[in-house]
């Protein structure tokens, strides 16, 4: 009986969605829109040709249009890599002694190690559709770096990839990659631009960050022609490609009569969750089905347990629109101890209002637990996980044992966004007993937000 | 037309082998035995149970029995990570912009990275079932070692790992790997066996081997209760694990009316390319097919294209039986600037014969031109190659590109047997042209060779 369903369940190339979902336009109260900061009035889809190709500007945008074609020689791309498998944890349910079934979406198995790629695809297409010859992004613990470099040597686009300098120089081979694919890594802050060098004058040793990266890449896609930028999570136009794991996880589901209880993903930005949960989101929006829905993210980096819901800049910078979105203010930066990504300091502004109108649910957990969580999978799955996919494993398994207490057969979904090949250092001081839960003061997040922008009144 | 056959062919897990296939028993004239150092004649199993577990060693010697069903347990593991797909280079095709059809069974979807974790998992199991707690092994790129690491953790053994010293100064990660999944990894040549030591009195600053660390690795596994060596390639149980990679594509193929005109794999101890044209090479010995079958090596460590026929230690502390394998004598060691693996000194006894007898070709290639390859492929299917993979990739564009000359449509089917994600310090040397080739002469053959076993008259 145990054993009727498969470990792993791949669609055909066939099966796979055609079309990407958008989530807003089943939200009865839709995000707040984009402010143009010298304005402050909402941004138009000309607010953002400058940075953004047309049609990824006008996704952004789009909170009515329900479905999205995926263009031919995006699915083309894509069937190198995807669908990917919709897996059940036998050992790890078995190991845990739950009645609980644990299934999970494994979206590591390609060579940027995450689910990154399916939105990096997506806007290399737009950007060399448009006649663009060039790109600029910034990565922070390089997957997304990664993912792009893959997009854009298979469409023929340059890329420059602003890295943050502390995870340069901790991840050379991440570096590495990005250069054998043909992208040119640049740390950040770096000297190539005007907000680096102002970062770099007030702070000359900084490591960086992913909101100054941020600032350097739209800097340089403004001031370079035929270029543009792009952005690995958080904006709708990501969220709206990632819905693929979404659908695809529901489509497999249904193949072995599956409805999950319990939906968990690890939320940075928000790309993940907001791709995984998206048509059961929809379920739910539209009242047909009611599961749990829980963003996990590093009790370092709590946007959405501690975070504001305000508009906020998307960059340290503060060369980006305005978003309202759950924020630690722009100028937050988790500790150096923390590992991994998901250290942005906001959240995307979907998954941020469906949260504040209450349709999910949020925990924040500590780094060492989350390591544990780790371990334990890859031993019983033999899967090595990432840092952030394993944020989702730890409450996966908080729920399973939940489940061993009050006896309930409960099917839990997660996102397991990618491997940790490229995160043995944080491995490593974990095994070694060194590895440090820094988590943020209430002072120090005060601080912060008494320097969330004016428009919040 | 083109776009008939998919990306990728996945079987389902119920269509997948249940029994590997042992390609012995269709050779009409079988590998010669392996022989006992101390008495020159041919092992009995009895010989091998000190250092092998009794199923194996039964495995080792068994050139007549066709098929070994895969135990339950090591098929609920396969499932973990196979069946894995094989896919269509319809990028390279184009770019390449030849008549010929590119196939290539892809091994690297698993944490190992490689198809290495198919005799492992097996191996690991059989030590399980005899009641062993604990195994040695060792390991040079790491591929191996990580595979075994994850097998004695699923299964719940000891491991102790010896990594040839350069590759773990090289690559911390892969000892953080293998670390992670519970083994003790040693570097090697070690002060912890008698082997070792002599070799560090020999030579304190080498940077080791791996038929030194096979010296290690038996030595500690013979003195250990309950304990017993394992070894991921040359073996005749390691090739009879590995034929799941044939079995799987050839059994594809079938289902898009394919079947290959040539066969393309790289080779080290011939693990993988033993594995992946077994059954091919059945229809060869059966006259039921005729494909071109072809191993390719470094230039480097030309065992097949430059080594002798002859009987030789499998190890440097000649501590093993005696194998008529092609060698290149077993105190030869790779330049040092040779990278990733396929730097053993010998080949494995089956494949050896077969070449001998004309059943396969053999080419070299230099270490430049398997990057260039990597690299291309690299960026054109987006998978980040393995070295060692990236000389079946050279091979293959080289056949294509022939293919393209005489306008024969052929179909090519190379092994992908893993990434690179742990081999960027050698991607960063390709990519800054610092990359070297650097080939034996024949006097440093000739000189090894003198060293052969007496036993070869």
């Amino acid at each position: 009986m145990l054993k009727q369903v498969p470990h792993k369940i791949y669609l055909t190339e066939e099966q796979m969605p055609k079309q990407w979902y958008n989530l807003r336009a089943d939200m009865k109260e839709k995000p707040e829109p984009m402010l143009n900061p010298a304005t402050g009035k909402p941004a138009v889809k000309e607010d953002l040709y400058p940075v953004f190709c047309e049609k990824l500007a006008a996704q952004e945008l789009d909170d009515t249009t329900r479905y999205f074609d995926i263009p031919e020689p995006v699915l083309d791309f894509y069937k190198i890599y995807r669908p990917s498998p919709l897996m059940r944890a036998y050992n790890l349910e078995k190991a845990l002694d739950t009645p609980a079934k644990i299934y999970f979406k494994f979206e590591g198995n390609n060579t940027s190690g995450s689910h990154k790629l399916n939105s990096a695809v997506a806007q290399a297409y737009y950007a060399k559709e448009q006649g663009l010859t060039k790109v600029t992004t910034e990565t922070g613990a390089g997957q997304w770096g990664t993912a792009l470099s893959e997009a854009c040597a298979y469409f023929g686009l340059d890329l420059t990839v602003f890295m943050v300098k502390c995870s340069y120089q901790q991840k050379p081979y991440r570096k590495n990659v990005m250069q054998t694919f043909g992208a040119s890594v640049v740390p950040s802050p770096s000297n190539t631009t005007k907000a680096g060098r102002a970062i770099l004058a007030e702070n000359p040793e900084t490591g960086g960050s992913l909101g100054c990266a941020i600032s350097e890449a739209v800097e340089t896609a403004l001031h370079t022609e035929n270029c543009r930028y792009v952005l690995g999570s958080v904006l709708n136009q990501v969220l709206l490609h990632q819905s693929i794991i979404g659908l695809e996880s529901k489509q497999a589901m249904e193949m072995i009569d599956e409805y999950p209880d319990v939906i968990i993903g690890c939320a940075g930005g928000g790309s993940n969750l907001g791709g995984l949960i998206a048509p059961f989101m929809q379920d739910k929006l539209l009242g047909r089905a009611n599961p749990r829905i829980v963003a996990v993210e590093p009790a370092s980096c709590p946007s959405l347990t501690r975070g504001r819901y305000a508009y906020d800049f998307c960059d340290v910078g503060k060369v980006t629109p305005l978003a309202k979105m759950y924020t630690l203010g722009s100028g937050f930066m988790p500790s150096p101890d923390h590992a991994g990504g998901l250290r942005y300091h906001g959240m995307s502004p979907i998954l941020s209002k469906l949260y504040h109108d209450g349709y999910m649910e949020a925990v924040s957990v500590r780094q060492t637990d989350v390591f544990d969580a780790a371990v334990q999978f890859a031993k019983l799955e033999s899967i090595l996980p990432a840092p952030e996919s394993s944020h989702a494993i730890r409450t996966a398994i908080d729920e399973a044992l939940k489940c061993k207490e009050s006896g309930e057969a409960k099917t839990i979904l997660f996102g397991l966004t990618g491997t940790g090949y490229f995160d043995m250092t944080a491995y490593d001081s974990y095994l070694k007993g060194t590895m440090k839960n820094v988590i943020p003061t209430d002072e120090q997040l005060e601080e912060n937000f008494r320097k969330l922008p004016k428009v919040n009144g």
